[in-house]
């Protein structure tokens, strides 16, 4: 068995709206030998909402009633909390200093993606939500990269989130194509020679989680990793593949 | 920066209660080269569990009557159910086919981990208990590798995990040695320079993940995987540092 190989993607200039992703990402893919079929590109979700102009500035929100309120409960800049509320699709808790949400898109996750950090030169009151289709920005890369190194390769758009009962955040996949984001491994078969009975496996989280503990390294600015070994069957794919419906989650 | 490289440890026996898995692991570890400062070995928890005798034959169990009541709720059998009743702390959610309880090791799980599959040749009713103490279980493999090779490394005991709100089990840390199972990132830069507010990565899970790209491949029987080129700060760790307090889990 081959080991997994996870390559930094490094040298990007910083990511501005109406940058050309793919260009981006394909010279850095480029420097490091360009990809091979099988690989798996993760990138931070972060670029991809900056190329996109996801940017919102706080002087031009004006809060909603609702907003309001829900920012004096949190403590929260009221416009902030306008922007959050935009890509919220439900509201599950909130307490001082903490919003968490069913984001539009359909998983749970803190003040709906919106992110003050690591946007914009200080002084600026500037926050970037996430990518407004995320599986879609996935697709648009892997077609575009498919386009110049004539490889078929698998994308993951990657975000890193806290969650229930766990302390820490973890990466999990906000977009997903060219692989399963969901994999199932019932039907194979265990050391005794078993039928595994039942077993999921989240692999766009896997994948997201992995690129982590090199996307991490923020001082660093590591935007993207490829990830070249993990078997995988390719399809189109889609993140929401892994957000657990309403009435199946035991913990909403 | 250089890549991160996840080595699969193959050729291990099945794993059977009273086998020295400092022997065996040391013996696959050989088999690559042996490990180097700084190395990571992510062990598949089945494995310990196996080696520290953590069986029980369902045939020696007489359910109490909680248990039996909660097998009549869960369709699950009483003797299973008694066992994972020895390892709970509380249940937390039981609907039919489903226990999800806080683990007495802290950590919230379904059925207190307690394995059926994998375990035993057919026909015989034997069930899986977690290692007693994974943190130590972790600290006993990092010293007997210390030993055996003068190279201090980290270990993590990888469990895969279903979650709340998302589908699909990820890999997470239930024992950790030699390294930060919670890494705190306070104080790092961004790209625009400025200080990162709050940012606590769980180093332990995204570990655990990773090497559950590898060590899922149940068919193989890849039961641990070295982890090369993560930087971290070495220190004892555990993985009660992933849990969060009761008081402050909001999805209880």
């Amino acid at each position: 068995m081959e080991p997994v190989v996870l390559l930094p993607l490094e040298g990007l200039p910083l990511v501005r709206p109406g940058d050309d992703l793919v260009a981006l990402l394909g010279e850095a893919l480029a420097r490091i030998g360009g990809p091979r079929p099988g690989d798996i590109l993760v990138v931070a979700q972060k670029i991809v909402s900056k190329a996109e102009g996801r940017f919102v500035r706080l002087a031009d929100v004006v809060p909603s009633p609702q907003a309001v309120e829900l920012a004096q409960l949190t403590g929260k800049d009221p416009r902030l909390v306008e922007v959050i509320l935009w890509d919220t699709a439900e509201v599950l808790r909130a307490r001082p200093g903490l919003i968490i949400v069913e984001h539009r898109l359909g998983f749970v996750c803190a003040n709906a993606g919106v992110d003050r950090s690591n946007v914009a030169p200080e002084g600026e009151e500037v926050v970037l939500r996430l990518p407004a289709d995320p599986d879609a920005s996935a697709r648009r890369l892997r077609e575009g990269l498919a386009q110049r190194f004539g490889v078929d390769l698998g994308v993951v758009i990657a975000d890193s989130h806290g969650r229930a009962h766990r302390k820490g955040v973890i990466g999990v996949a906000i977009g997903v194509s060219g692989l399963p984001a969901l994999e199932d491994w019932r039907g194979r078969r265990d050391l005794f020679g078993y039928t595994l009975q039942h077993t999921e496996v989240a692999l766009g989280d896997l994948l997201a989680s992995a690129a982590t503990l090199l996307l991490g390294q923020a001082a660093e600015g590591v935007p993207a990793v490829l990830i070249r070994g993990v078997p995988f069957t390719p399809r189109e794919g889609s993140a929401r593949e892994l957000i657990r419906e309403r009435i199946h989650d035991l913990f909403r």
